[in-house]
Formats: C-alpha cells, structure tokens, sequence
C-alpha cells in the first residue's frame, strides 16, 4: 500500500498524498507558507471563481483548437465538479502568500488536471495526460487568471454586503416613520441646537447610508475588466490574438458577470486600483456606519446620567459588577468593525504602492483584506439591524421635554426680534433658567399669540425630507 | 485720531482696527485660533467662493422680498468686489478652527456687511444699517453657507489638479511613442520575465494616470450638493421655504456650477462624504504617481551597478561628497509629496468619523487637508512633467542586450516544446551561463530557422496597446 | 434525559447545553456576537491568562476573608484545569465583541463556578453554592479583570515574537560573517555610491533589527501596571482597601510575572496606551522589516537584468508560465505580513482615541489586532529565517566586477584631487566608458602607485562595524 | 553694475544674486523644487543646528590638521553668525525635496563659505579660498551632516512641546483640586456607572497626559545617536578614523546635547527609527489629548439637552444663527490638531517604509511632518490650556442632582444583599422610575441606617488617587 506518489519540478522530487487532488506545488506552497489562519478552503466563493476562470479558459483554448474534444469535455466537467463545492477541501492554501498568487493559481491548475484526469480514466498525476501547466494553465499566467478570479469573487460577495446594507436601511427607514412625529432637539457641536423629529434623525441615517450603495455598486464596476489574454505582463505572450475576447465571452456566459477585456492589458497586470476603490468604498461606508453608532450611543446615554433619548434593546447583562447595567454592546461591535475594515484599507494601501514595474506581487494581502473586510462588514450590519435598530424604543416624553426646556428655541426668533435681541434673551434664560417663553413675555417682544405661532412646533420643523420605506 | 472701534457680541466689547472690514468675531478668532500657519488670506479660491455664496444668497433674500433693493445692490457690489480679490487680506484666520467653520462664515458676513456699508456711505460697525447677521447671514447658517462655499472651492481647484495631470500623461505618451520601438525585458516581483518594449511600458504608466482623470472627476461631481436653505441643521429654520431651491438656481448663476439641492438636508448638514471622496480618489492618484516614480527610480538606478535602461534628466549635482553623482531628485520629491497626500487622508478619515449627530464639527481639518493635498499634487505632477519625463532619455543598447542575454525568452518556447523541458533549458542556461538559444539548438529541440522565428521580438511582443498622444 | 439546564438573569430565561461549563452569559454572547471567525477558544495563552487572574483574585478573597477555605480550595483547583488547557473549548466567544469584555469575563466567570461546583460535587448551574458574580468575580469588574487577563497574556506572547526575531538576527550576522570579505557597491537613491562589503549590508540589516529587540521589551514593560481592585471605574467600590496590592502580589505569584499596581486606578481603567505603545513598537518592528524584504529583493533582483548580487534560496516554482523563474517568495509575504501588521496599528490608534470618559469599551477589537499582529510576525520572522535567509548565496564575482567598473569610487580622490576635479572625472568617465582609474592617469593627477593606494578596497572601507554572532 | 554672479557645478554655469550668501547649488534647487509653502527660512531651531554641525565638523577638522587656523577661525565666525539667527532668510529652500537632503547641506555649505569668505576679504564666490565643499563639508556628506542637523533641532523642538504639556497637566491638576468635593456619576460605555469625583475625573486627565511626559523624554532620547563621521554611506571614506568621536565631542560642547557617535554607523545612515519613534510619540499623545478633547466637550453638553457637569469658558458667539450659543471651540480646534499629528505619522511611516539599501532619501518629508507636529501640538496644548481648563466651571448642582437620581448606586449593594436582587432592584427602578434608596427600603432588604451608611459618598468613592498640583 502506497500512501504517497513522487512528483517533480524545477527543484526536484516530492511526496504528494496518494489522494490529493493537488499537486506538487501546492504541497511545496504548504511548506512555504505557513503564516495565518486564513486557508482558502474557507472562501468557498473564490474557489468557485477559479475553477470558473479555468472553464472559461479551457473552452476558448478549445474553440481556438488547442484542446480536442475529449480533453475539454473533461475538464469542464472536472472545473463544475470543482464550482459545486465538491473540492472546497482540496485548496490548503494561506491566502497570505508570496509569488503574486502563483501559489493558487497552480493549485488550481492541479485540482483540475487530476480530477479531469480521474474523470478521463487515469491515475493522479500522470500528467502527460493532462498537464497543470500545458493543458489547464494553458494561454494563461499567474497575473492574468489570479486576479481574473479575485475579481469575480469579489464581485459575487459584494452582493452580500449590499443586501445587508439595504436591509439595514429599510429597518432604520421604518423607525422612521415609527418616530416621525416625535419632537427633538437637534444637537450640534454636542450643544443644544433647534428642534426636530425623531424621525427625521432617523432618515438621515438612512439616507446617509442609502448613498452608500450607489457608491458600493459604481466601486464594484472596476472589477468587471479582466486580463485574460495578457499572461505574464500582458503582452499575451503564448496566448492566440484571439484568446483575450474570446474569453472574456465565455467566461461572461459561464459567470453571467458582463466582464470585459481591459484595455491595456500590460497596464491592467500591475493594476490594483479597483481594489483601492472597493477598499476605499467600505472605508467610506465604515466611517459612516461607525459615526452612526457613535449616535445611537450618545442618544441612548443613561438611563439617568445622559441623553436618553431612545433605549436601544437589553441583549445581555451589561457588567459583571453593575447590577441592571445593559449595554449599547451591538453598536460597540460594530463601531469595532468599522475601525477594522480602515485598518484593513491602510494594508490595500501599502500593498497597492508596492506594485513594482509589470506587477504588483503584494495582491494576496489584499485580497485577504477585502474578503475579510467584507466578511465583518456584512456581519456587523445584519447585526445592527437585527439586534439592534429593529427593537429601539424612543423615549418621547424625556425627548419632548428636552425641546420644551430649552433655549436653542429662541433662533425661531430671529426674523422678528433680531440676532442681538435674540441673544440677550438667550443668555439671561442660561443664567435665571427662566424660560425663553416667559422672559419674551416678560420683555413684552411679542404678543403670546404670535409667540406661540412661532414657537409651534409644526412650524419650526420645515423639512423637505420626505419618508419612505 | 482714533484706531480702534468698539464692537460687542454676547460675550462683551471688544476694540477693531477701524480700518478693518472684518468685525468683532473675527477679532475674537484671530485671538482663539493660534494654531498654524495655514491662513484663509492665502487661499483666494476659497475666499471667493465665500463671496459667492453671500452673493447668492444676497439675492435670494432679495428675490423673496426679505432684503430692499437699494441694499441688495450694495451688497451685491460688495461681494463682486472681494470676488475680484480686492479684499483677500481682510481674511486673516487660521483655517484649523473649532466651531465648525463659524468664524471663517462670520468674517466673510462681517467683510461684506463692513464694505457694503461702505459703498452705502456709512461708517464700518454701523450694523444697524447692514448687520452681518441680519442681513449678510440672513436664511442661512455656517452649517450651510460654510461647506457649500467649501464646495464651490474645491470644484474650482480641481481643474488646476486635473489639468497638470492631463499635461504629464500628454508628455508620458509622448515619451511611449518615442520609446515604441525599443526592446526590453519585462519584470515582475523584480526577476526577468519576458520582453516588451519600452514604449509600451510608458503607455502603461499614461494610462494607469488617465483613468484617474475619470475617477477624480467623478469624485468631483459630490461637491454640486449642496445644502443651502437647511440653516442650523437641515430644517431650514429662519429660510423661507423657496429658499433653497431659489438660492441653488442664482449660485449656478453666479459660479457657472451646476449645483443643486441636496435632497436631504438634514443629513446634507452633518455629511462630508464628498469630502472622504475627493481625499481618497486623491489617495488612489498618489498610490499610482508613487508607484510610476519608484519604477523610474528603479529604471534609471546605477549608472553601473544598476539597472540604467534610462536615463533621467541632471538637474542638480546630486552630492555634497560624491562628485559626479546625479540624483533621481524630482521622482524622489513627488514620492514625499504622495505620502503626504495619503497622510491627509488618514486625517479626512478621522475627522469624518468624528461628527457627531446633527454637525460635524471637523469639518475645518478636511478642508484643509484637501487644498494642501490639492495645492502640493499640483506641484508635484508639474514637477514631474517639467522637470524629468520631458528629459528622459533611453538607454537602448544597454536595455537591449538584457533581453538578449536573458533567460526569460525561454517561456516563448512552452508551446513548442512544453513547460517541462523549457524548465529544464531555463535551468541549465542559469547555471552553464549559456543562452538559451544556444542550448535549444545544442539539445536539437527545434531547428534553427524556427527558433529564431520563435524569438524574434515582434512575435514576443504581441500587445493589444495603441499608441495616441 | 434532558439536554439542556435553564438560566436566567436580567433579560429572562435561557437553555444552556447541560455538559457546557459556561452558563448564561456565554450563551446570550455566541448569540450576540456573530462576528469573525477569531474565537478565544483559539488563544490557549489568552484563555491561561484568565484563569491566572481568577485564581489570584480567589486567592486574595480568601486572604481578606471574603471567601472561605473549602470554596477557595476548589476555586484554585478549577482555575489550574483550565491553566492547564482541559478546557479551552468552553471558550467559544468572538473575540471581536461589544461590551468592553464583558462577555468574556463572564465566561470565565461562568467556566470557574461550574468546574468548581462539578469539584465540590454539585450540578453545573447550581449557582447559590458558587455564583460566577458573587463568587468567582468577587471584588472584580471585567473593567479590571479583563484588561489584566489581556496584559498577563500579550506579556508571555512577547516571548514568541522576541525568540523569533532573536533567532532572524542570529542568522543574519552567521550571513554577515561569511560576506565580511566580499566587496560591492554602496547604493544611495538606488545611484551607485561608494564601495562597502556585503558583510557590513548583511550587519547593518542584523544591527538594525536588534534594536528592535530592546524596544519591543520597553514596550512590554507597559503591560505589568495592572488595576485589579479598580472594579467598575478605579474607585475601587466592593472590593477591600487591601485588595490591590495583595491581589498584584498574588498575580505575581501565579505568574511569575513582576506585575504592580498602577498608580492612578482611575486613570488606568480607561487607559489603552500600553496597547498603543506595543502596537507602535510592533509597527516599527515592521517598517524594518518591510525594509530589508525590500533590499533582499532589490539585490537578488535578475537573475541578468537585475543586480544579481545576491541569490535567494529556490523554494517553488516562480511562475505558472515562465519556466525557470524562481521568486523571492520568503521576502514577499513577508513584506505583507508587515503591511498587515501596520494596517492593524491604525485599528488599534482607531480603538484606543474612540475610549470615552471613565473606559474605553472599544479594547476587543485592540486586543485581536495586537493577537494577531503577533502571530502572524512571528510567523513571518521564522519563514524569514528558515527559508530564506539561512540559504542566501553571495554571488561575488558580479558584486565585485560591479565595483571595478563603477565610478562611485572617485569619491575617494576628493582629499587628493579636489570636488570640482572629481567631478570632471566622473563626467567624463560616464560619457566615454572609461574607467576613473584611466581617466586619472591620462590626466596625470596622481601616480599609479598612489592611486592604487587611494583604490584599495581596504583603505576605501573604513568601518567602525565589528562583526558578532 | 552687475547684479548676478556665476557659479558653475557639473550641470553648467548659472546666475546668482551678487548679495546672495547662498550659491548654485541652492540656486538650481529653488527651481527644482516648487513644491509647498514650508521654507527652511522659517524653521530658526533648524537652521541654528545646521550651522552647529558645521561649526562642531570644522572644529574637528582644524583639531584634526585638515585646515588651517585663519580659515577656521573665519568658518567659526561664519556659523555663530548663523546660529545667531542673522541669515535666517538665507534659506531659502522647500523642506519637501528630493536628494535626501542634499540641497539643505549643500545651501548650509555656501552660506557658511560665502560668509566664511566675507569675512576674510574675499568676495562671495571666490571658493578657491573657501569651498562650500572641500572646506565647510569637509570629512562629511549630506548623508551624515543633514540627519544629525535634524536630530539636533528636534531635540531642541521638543522642549517647547514638552513644556506646553507639562503646563496644561499643572492647570488640569489645579482643577482636579478645585473639583475635588464635588460628586458626579461615572460613565463607563456612556451608561451611568458608578459615582466619583470629578477630582477624581480631572486627575485622571493630568495623570493620563503625566505619563506621556515620560514618553516624550524617553523618545527623545534615540535623536542622540549621530552618524558624523560615516560620511556617503556610513563606511566613513574620506573621513579621517579619529573624526567621529572628536566630532560627537565638538557638538556636545557647541550644543550643549550629550550627543554620541551611533555603534553602527552603516546602519546608522540609513536608519530613519528615530523618527518614527517620536512621530508614535506625538501619536501617542494625540490619541490621549484628543480622548481628553472628546470627554470634555461630552461633560459640557447641553446646556439643556445634554449632561452639563461642566461648563468651558465661552470665547465667542458660537453660530451665526442660533443666538446665545456657545460652542467647545477650543477642545474641537485641539482634536482637529491632533488628526492631522496622526495624519502626519502615517506619511513618516510610508517615508520610513520607503527607504533603499543604504540611505533613506525620504527623510525631507519625514523631518517636515515632525516639525510641523511639534508646532501644532505645542500650539494646541498651550490654547487648551489657556482657553479652554483654566476658565473651567463646574455645575456642582447639576452633577450632584445625576448621582442622587441615579440606578448605579445599587452596585454598592452587591455584598450585601446579592448581584441577584440587585439586579431586580435596577431593574424596578428603570421602569417604575422610583429610586434605589426607595425600592430597598420597600422591601425591607436592609434597615435605613445601614442603608445611608452604604450609599454615603465617602463610602463609595474609595480612591487610592492622590492630589498633587
């Protein structure tokens, strides 16, 4: 019984597992690469991608004739075999990896030359059958089909991240409306500033992040160009004339993703921008999710001792030592989050300026980067929607007598008694706490009648929002 | 002979300089604000922006029957006058301020209220007749006048950033077109790869800088938002309800900038999105103008012990101790110039995430960040164009005999005789220090006419890229 | 049979699986907390930690009375299972969490009382006999119990990283010694500059990174101020006078680290700096390393159109299409460990400004970034000096030849020569071709034997470096 | 009459202003580099320790008999001029270059030979008698000569920052006495806690910054290590063996700052750690100082709608719609500083990162984002300081009001009757509205007597704090 077969390269003899699927490569990057927890065997979405690439890949090669039939059809059924999911243990890989991702690339090329190899009746790794580097590989390099891949991984896990998104807005939309006649003060700089609704602060967190899909959507654009066709510097060296459309076509009909030909395929190897404009697209998102968490704190501070305007939902006792405490902890993790996912934008950033000449060898960092920062993000915001926004509760009385009690009410009149005026009743009101009401009155700067026009709620709160949800 | 006149606000009297335009809350600014050196007075662009939006806004009141003609006219002619930059030192604080930009939004009120008077015949500080906060700020809020005149400014400054961009990749692709028909050895993670030409690498470099082009004019667009019409916190207290709309037609008037209406103006108020966009679409701009530098730098290092398939323009003797030495200054200067850039966006970050519910009171250290960000990438891609890519000259015979001399050549044979063997010839051309050419013909593996055919450097270079200047 | 035991706190009842030595708390969190896939199951260290500071906390209780024996007893033998790693998969939390910790102490908390109540014979949850609150977090908060348990565990991670880098230096300088007599050029803005050895490079490298060895230390010195006996806020409420000091000397004890007191409790409670500052060591850490990534791959770059001085040790195949090409793979992912490393800095800046009045509830996601910054450096210190350093090869005879042919070298007839005269020569030495020696000597400024004196590499490289290893 | 004179240098002959002390070689580099508004004519610290290093490298190479005593005596004469702050405007060249710092030295050089020459009767430009060069940069290259300028002038810097903090810790720590009887509740993640002083609150402000003293110190210290003597690359070629200490003991006394030669001095050019040291320094503080901004603008929200424990002085009128507002302009203006110190760590990192083999040549930008820093934050401590603490108010009434009212009290009750019953006590008042005091006493859990013992302040603020101003 034999556990192991021999295979070889450039650097010699290795001992492969009888049963794997991979190859020499893989198992040499195994050794090489041992340096985080992050296996590509989790990411099931990029797998997928890769063995799509390489389907789109093995059928331009055989529409150009440089596969016959047989070999094409088996390898076609070994890259399906390889996109529902069967092989997802078959990728042992860091994605943190030196080589610009040569390392992935050439597991893959494996997986499938030795499932097609199976599928064609031979042993694993007779490879004069079919080849990783001759017949999967074929017309490709590293540079084109990595990043080709990458895109389209990307590109399917945006959707996830954008659905979270959306359902989070549509929560927050409904508080809205729940709150939309509730009064308030408006705050700026933390100082009391004039009144408005509860719901239309709620709005604007939700139009604030609805903004942001659009964003999310236009940064997602950039990785539909691919360089398929370009192989090592984007020359096209060993690929037909043919190859960079012609795969693009299929590999458009096998994703249903409408990817193009990049214009300039020697630009587009080294290029790592669309990953600087996704990375900055939730770096963007974050900061806003982030300064809408920083809110919800603020305005559920208390219960005695701050804002207390809204209570968010009690989800877990909130100390150790302090009886009845409960936590904003759902806005705390994601503010967490969010200050991850700009860490992670700091990486791209190094990683993206260390491109050097016809590519950029510091791409799986980033990618890992994306992947995670889209991972978190997608968990933080369906939690902040389902453990958090669903269940707050205003508090409208404490909100309403805030507005009540307060001196930023005396702006509203301003277009009848003057700035100056203004002013000084302000400051008399901070300092005798008398009401700006009653020293208006007391002034005798307007009748009671028009005072309370002016004041009335109804007519201080002249926005232009509408809600929807 | 009195130099002073004596203004009062909430917090007490105060003595001008009777010459001044500006009033009491600017005096109060200059003593609150001693922080940098960055003062409003040197940013004309800015300054006429704020003279725009008062104009602007001037005539809406008038329009709305809130202010009569004959002060309207005035004050019109005021704000022409600093538009014309007659008044740009009256601007004297510093624009690294708290209070949101108020002081910044008071000193533009009380410049124009104190010409207006002037033109009207009165003396400066006799607000009675013109007051900066009755009239001059009369339905608006620093929170709106503030950041929309920060808009105008920044769409303004744009087209000097992106013109000097345009001009270094005009002179790039002339370069390409000069160096189309030189020979070199492509490089990726710094080890030969395989040939390209030289030309084809510049147009590479125009046109990774060309797609930022599109994407900073695409951030651009964010700044025709604007708030106007919303005052203190998007509710639009104190302007009438016609306000907005009516201010948005009369400032595209005056500016000839399609601005509109944000349709929110709640969350308008408190959002600086459009500000983390500019910042990171400048990011993006700086990671590739570095990363063109540091090939630059690579290209031309040696002359001797180094790559030297360039050579870039002496300027200046390059050291106090190594005679003869000439230095890559201006590629080394625009490399500094990028990282100061990303630092300010680090800041934009920070100081986005920092707004707090209805404001965001940061909003002074972006500003700042973005015109010195703005100011110094105009520099440096001038620099850039001027002083080194015009001057750059190719070393052609030393570029070419490095493909000559080069292993790499060796992937053009993969489909003529296999990845395997070409491993093999590869590897025996590294330690013999033979060709591979010669090795090909010594192991017989292809005949000579067809290896050189093979080799030959138009079939190598099979590029999709078109050359246009 | 029943799988599962009812718990109930603050918001109500809850199952809890019947073998789970965690309780309520823990349950309410895995739900709660669906974050990341870094769980503290993972962090054995983490985890030991913990444990260390119930028991010293029990210890202490049961010094000052607030405890008695037998409970003490089994307390102690509960906490030195889990010491002991018998329990690690009750620690199932997300490591990314809300609540400043909270759940994490209470799964602590929860583990010790069930392993206590199992050892003293009662029924896991039987909470009147040893309650996680009363008992096991006696005269505790999590606001002092977690930030301890997380110094005491990043303090003994250090070691790791310390012993990696240590061993990384040692490796270099065996390197060092063997280049000390091979000559090269000096490379000063990638410009050829005066000769040097490859030793010295190599001990340059190796001094550079052994001052970071001192400076991680001084870093790690931060992390033995402890606030046990702070509780909630660093008041200090619940727990005895005497607590803090007797339960630092205990900790000491448990540990054998030379934990103390921090002098101000309030202060301390809130205080991340000691993150901030290891966090900054680690950066710098990464910075250097990044650097000399970047130099191995500038120097091994070619193998002929590159410098070549240097050949790293061939660990894979470098391309999927290049036959032959080996990259410097080691080099690379180390380089984006180190971008990683830096990304997780400006998380932890993020985290550590985001603190708030009387704490700072934002420490989970620092003490993940600091985990895991440790981790992966280690992990790339290691590849670092197993798979590549240690198989370095000087290629000599390129190094040298570099330096016969290079004009740097007129550098050293400034003394003799003059600047102005030098410079001439190197000019003319660059137009021509000519060597600077043949220049001198056609101009008759100086007598061959003199000359050959001046451009004896031993009087050209005149260094204070002594060699160690 | 002739206003220009020409200088040549290996690019060619140039004009310079007859009365110019500085040569061709600043000449060419004010052409060169246009790039910002930072000038070495206004950095005086700086420009004062260049002409140190000069005059410490000339006294050494008179000592050493490499010049004469009239010239030295002469070039001694020169650079006291200098450092007596007389050609100040001299210097007139960008901080931001390229060369690593070459045109800096080189227009140190020619000012010192040019003053160097007026005093001994020549005419500015006769450098065969003086030679900016082969006289002033005797024994030294830019590589050596500009860094330890740098070190010296940042050292100096920083007693300025240094003495802003201590003073704004002595002014927090005269409020923390003040404040030291006056009761309020403390927050932990914004939820009422438990109660303290805010004595205790504003000590923990001094002690936080206290700490960052040290820190400061301890940075500051790694600028000692200088590399006079390595001259190009550290090698120290065409310096004699005895300079570099005799040098380091010539800029002791010229300086009065315990400089030393640095063990390595290969490394010792090239190292940029230093910097990146104090550069985490000042990002240390600022995180601390802009927690500390964030607290105090929290404390002093309101006046009605917000916690008002305190109030900050108010400076001036804080909107230019909402009359009687007054805004935290001060603590906001010093967050804003401290954004852009962060901002400016992350270029000095990317700068650090960037450099090559054996020089940094990114150190300009590095040493212009130090400067600027230490400005800012010299600046934004002392505003704070003098704006903002001192003229603080505390709201006794206000405070005191929170902590009576308040559910956190019941913590103090855990060891008496249970976590348990606590909670349930917490959780009646919350939704019943009825204090603790009440519910205990309701429910007869402990007698009034004990109960007022157990919630007497004294008893519940049990601080280990000390006051100290």
């Amino acid at each position: 019984m034999n556990e192991f077969r021999i295979e070889s390269d450039l650097i010699g003899d290795l001992k492969v597992p009888t049963n794997a699927y991979y190859g020499i490569q893989t198992v040499r990057a195994i050794e090489n690469f041992k340096i985080s927890s992050h296996k590509l065997s989790n990411c099931a979405t990029f797998i997928k991608a890769l063995a799509q690439v390489k389907l789109a890949a093995a059928k331009t090669n055989y529409e150009l004739h440089s596969l016959d039939e047989p070999l094409y059809l088996s390898i076609r059924q070994a890259c399906l075999d390889i996109i529902d999911g069967q092989f997802d243990n078959q990728f042992p890989l860091d994605l943190i990896q030196g080589g610009a991702g040569t390392s992935i690339n050439m597991n893959i090329n494996e997986v499938v030359a030795n499932r097609t190899l199976e599928i064609m009746g031979y042993k694993k790794g007779e490879y004069n059958y079919c080849s990783p580097n001759d017949h999967i590989n074929l017309a490709q390099s590293t540079n084109d089909a990595y990043p080709t891949s990458v895109k389209i991984a990307l590109y399917q896990m945006h959707d996830e991240v954008y659905q979270a998104l959306d359902n989070l807005i549509t929560v927050i939309r409904i508080k809205a409306i729940e709150f939309q006649s509730i009064l308030k003060m408006g705050r700026t700089q933390l100082q009391d500033a004039v009144p408005m609704t509860m719901g239309q602060e709620f709005e604007a967190f939700a139009y604030s992040l609805e903004k942001e899909k659009r964003k999310l959507v236009t940064a997602r654009e950039e990785f539909l160009s691919i360089n398929m066709g370009g192989t090592a510097i984007g020359t096209g060296l060993n690929a037909p004339k043919e190859f960079a459309e012609l795969c693009a076509e299929n590999l458009r009909e096998v994703t249903n993703i409408p990817v193009y030909v990049a214009p300039n395929l020697i630009e587009s190897t080294s290029d790592t921008s669309s990953f600087v404009e996704y990375s900055s697209a939730l770096k963007r998102l974050a900061i806003k999710v982030s300064k809408t968490c920083n809110d919800l704190r603020l305005l559920s501070s208390g219960p005695r001792a701050g804002i207390n305007e809204i209570s968010l939902p009690a989800l877990q006792a909130g100390s150790s030592i302090m009886p009845g405490k409960v936590n904003p902890v759902i806005p705390e993790v994601v503010n967490q989050v969010c200050y991850k996912v700009i860490g992670n934008d700091t990486t791209v950033m190094l990683a993206s300026e260390a491109g050097q000449l016809q590519l950029n060898v510091m791409e799986p960092i980033i990618v890992h980067c994306l992947i995670e920062s889209m991972e978190l993000m997608k968990n933080a915001l369906t939690s902040l929607k389902e453990k958090c926004i669903e269940g707050i509760i205003a508090n409208k009385d404490v909100s309403e007598n805030l507005v009540k009690n307060s001196i930023g009410i005396v702006t509203a009149l301003n277009p009848f008694i003057g700035y100056k005026m203004s002013t000084k009743i302000a400051k008399e009101a901070l300092i005798t706490g008398k009401s700006v009401y009653q020293l208006v009155l007391e002034y005798d700067l307007l009748s009671k009648s028009r005072l309370d026009q002016i004041l009335n709620p109804e007519n201080m709160i002249n926005t232009q929002t509408s809600f929807s949800a």
